[in-house]
C-alpha cells in the first residue's frame, strides 16, 4: 500500500504559518527568511510532496486564471471576455469568469482564491473596491490602482487627442466635448483631457461638459437648446467619452432638427459593431480589445512580473461610422 | 504531528477502479454495488477522509461549473452566458467559461475537469462532439444528445407555429420560409418545422428554402427574383430561421426594391436587441434567455437529478421589431 501524502495544509499546520506563506515558499517566491525557515523543516519533516493533481508540478499552478467584468451585456465586456479567453486558451489555461454588476464583492472571493491556491491569478475590469496585496497577481485594466498593481488600457489620452485632430481636418470650428460616467476615476477619462489639450493645441475653441452618473443624452438637451442660433447649433464638432453616448447624442439633434454630419460630426469611443452587419454604430476612436487582452496574460503569466510596467497604453485608431464627413 | 492524509486518487487505486467511481461513492450517487464493496474496503482501509480543501466538505465538491459556449460575440450567447453567471451566483456557484469557436475540443477537456473533481459539472451548447457517460453531470443548450443528456432549449416548434399565426393574423396570404444553419441537428431546427405546420394547418400555402453552410441571404437572391411578377414578389410574409437571417433578407429585399413591412412582412427568431437602444433588430420570436439559464443551474445542481426530463422547452413570446405591420 502507498503511504497516504501530506497536504500543503499539513505543513502550514506544522509550521505555523499562513497556507499562502507556504505556497510562496513550494513557488520560489519572495518570503521573510524566518517563514522560509519554518516552512522548509515542516516540509522536511512531514515528508511533504506537491499535489500531483496539480498541473504544474513544480509550481501548484491550477492553470486557471479569474477574470472579472462588469457583465456581458456592454459589447466592449463580451469582446474583452473572448479575446482573453482565446489568449489564454493559447496557453493552456482556463478562464473563471465573474460579472461583478450583479454582485458586489466578487472582487474579494477572486483575491481569497489565489490565497487558496484555486486560480493563479486575476485580471480584471472593477470599479468596485479590491484588497489586494503585492503577492497577488492582478492585472487591472482600463484603471489604475497604483504603482504595484499593473494596468493594461487604451491609449485614452492620445484617442482624445486624435478625435481632436480628425474633427479639425474634418474643417470643425468649434467643438463641444461631452462626458457622461462613473464619479470612480479611470483611465477612460483621460479621452476628454486628450481632447481638449488636442484642441488647445490646435486652436479650436472647445465646451466642456461633464455629467456624472446620468443615463442617456437628455441631459444635454437644455444645452443644445441654449446654443442653437436660427437653428442652427453653435458647434459643428462634438466629441463624446463613449460610442453609446455618441449614438444618443445623434438622436437627440434629429429631434432637435440638426443634420448629422452635414451640420455637426460627431466622434465617439470604443469601436462597437453592429451586430447585423458589423459596421460602426458612428465614428468612433477604436479600443484594440485583442491587444489588450493579450498584453493582460502576457503580463500575468510572465515568470519575472518584476519589470512588468505600472501602466501600459495600446494605440487606439480613427474608425469611420457615418456621423462624420469621411 | 498530524497523520498525512490519503486521497480520492489513492482510493481509487487501493481499490482498482476510477476515479469517478470513488466520487460517485463518496457523494452517494448510483454505482454497482461490486463497485460500491471495493470502493467502501479501501476507504475503511485507508482512513480515507474527504479533501478538507474542497468546499462542500460532505460531497467533495468544488462549486465550479464548466459552461461551454461557441463564443461571446453573437449577443444570444453573451447573453446566456450573463444569465448563466447570475444563476450561478445565486447559489454561490462560479463559471468557468470554454468558448469552442477557437479551440476544439474542449468538450472532452470539461468532461476530464469533472472526472478530476476540478468542476462539477457541466452545462453547454456545443455542435462538437462530446464523449459524455452517465457519470458525468452535463446539461445540453439546443442539442439533444440522447435520453440520459437532459436538454434545454425554447420551444423552438412553438416559436415557429407562433410566427405562422401572427404572419396570418397580419394578413399574410403566401410565405416563404428561409433556413440557414449548420449540417449539426439541432433544436433550433424545429422553429421551420413549426413554422411550416402552422402555415399547414391554417391553410396558407408555404414554399420552404433551406441552405445549410452558407453565409448571408444572398444565396436567396435568384429565387425572389424568379418570384418577382411586375416588381411585386409572390410572397407577403417571410419566416427567417434567426434574427441575422431576417436583418439580411430584409437588406437583400430592399436591393430589389421592395418595401417591408409594407410589401412584404418578416419574422425572425432569437430576440436580439440593439446596443443602442435596446429594441430589437426585426420583428421576432424571443427565446427567454434568462429562464434557460436558471433551468440549466437549476436541473445540474439539483440532488436527485434522476427525475430530469430529457427534454425542456421553454415558452417563447413575440416582439414586434418593424419587420412587421404591428
Amino acid at each position: 500500500m502507498k503511504k497516504a501524502m501530506s497536504t500543503m495544509k499539513d505543513v502550514a499546520r506544522e509550521a505555523g504559518v499562513a497556507l499562502g506563506t507556504v505556497s510562496r515558499v513550494v513557488n520560489g517566491q519572495q518570503v521573510g527568511e524566518e517563514y522560509r525557515v519554518k516552512v522548509e523543516a515542516a516540509i522536511e519533516k512531514l515528508g511533504y510532496q506537491v499535489n500531483p493533481y496539480a498541473r504544474g508540478l513544480k509550481t501548484n499552478k491550477t492553470n486557471i486564471i479569474a477574470v472579472i467584468l462588469p457583465s456581458m451585456e456592454h459589447p466592449y465586456f463580451s469582446s474583452l471576455a473572448q479575446q482573453i479567453n482565446l489568449s489564454l486558451t493559447r496557453r493552456d489555461y482556463q478562464m473563471m469568469l465573474f460579472l461583478t454588476d450583479s454582485h458586489h464583492n466578487r472582487e474579494d472571493e477572486c483575491v481569497r482564491m489565489v490565497r487558496q491556491n484555486k486560480v493563479d491569478g486575476i485580471i480584471g475590469l472593477t470599479y468596485n473596491a479590491v484588497h489586494l496585496s503585492d503577492d497577488i497577481p492582478f492585472i487591472s485594466i482600463d484603471r489604475y490602482f497604483g504603482p504595484n498593481v499593473p494596468c493594461v488600457a487604451s491609449d485614452n489620452y492620445g484617442g482624445g487627442r486624435l478625435a481632436a485632430e480628425r474633427l479639425a481636418a474634418l474643417g470643425c470650428k468649434k467643438v463641444l466635448s461631452l462626458w457622461t460616467g462613473s464619479a470612480t476615476p479611470g483611465e477612460a477619462d483621460k479621452r476628454v483631457d486628450g481632447f481638449i489639450t488636442g484642441c488647445n493645441l490646435l486652436g479650436i475653441p472647445c465646451d466642456d461638459l461633464r455629467y456624472v452618473d446620468v443615463d442617456g443624452a437628455d441631459v444635454f438637451r437644455d444645452h443644445f437648446q441654449k446654443h442653437l442660433i436660427g437653428g442652427k447649433l453653435i458647434y459643428d464638432g462634438i466629441f463624446c467619452n463613449t460610442d453609446l453616448l455618441a449614438i444618443q447624442v445623434r438622436e437627440l439633434l434629429a429631434e432637435l432638427g440638426i443634420r448629422v454630419p452635414e451640420d455637426v460630426q460627431i466622434i465617439g469611443f470604443d469601436g462597437i459593431r453592429r451586430f447585423d452587419n458589423g459596421k460602426f454604430y458612428c465614428t468612433t476612436i477604436i479600443q484594440p480589445v485583442d491587444k489588450i487582452a493579450e498584453t493582460c496574460v502576457d503580463m500575468l503569466l510572465r515568470e519575472d512580473r518584476s519589470q512588468v510596467p505600472s501602466l501600459l497604453c495600446l494605440p487606439v485608431s480613427y474608425g469611420f461610422g457615418g456621423t462624420t464627413k469621411e
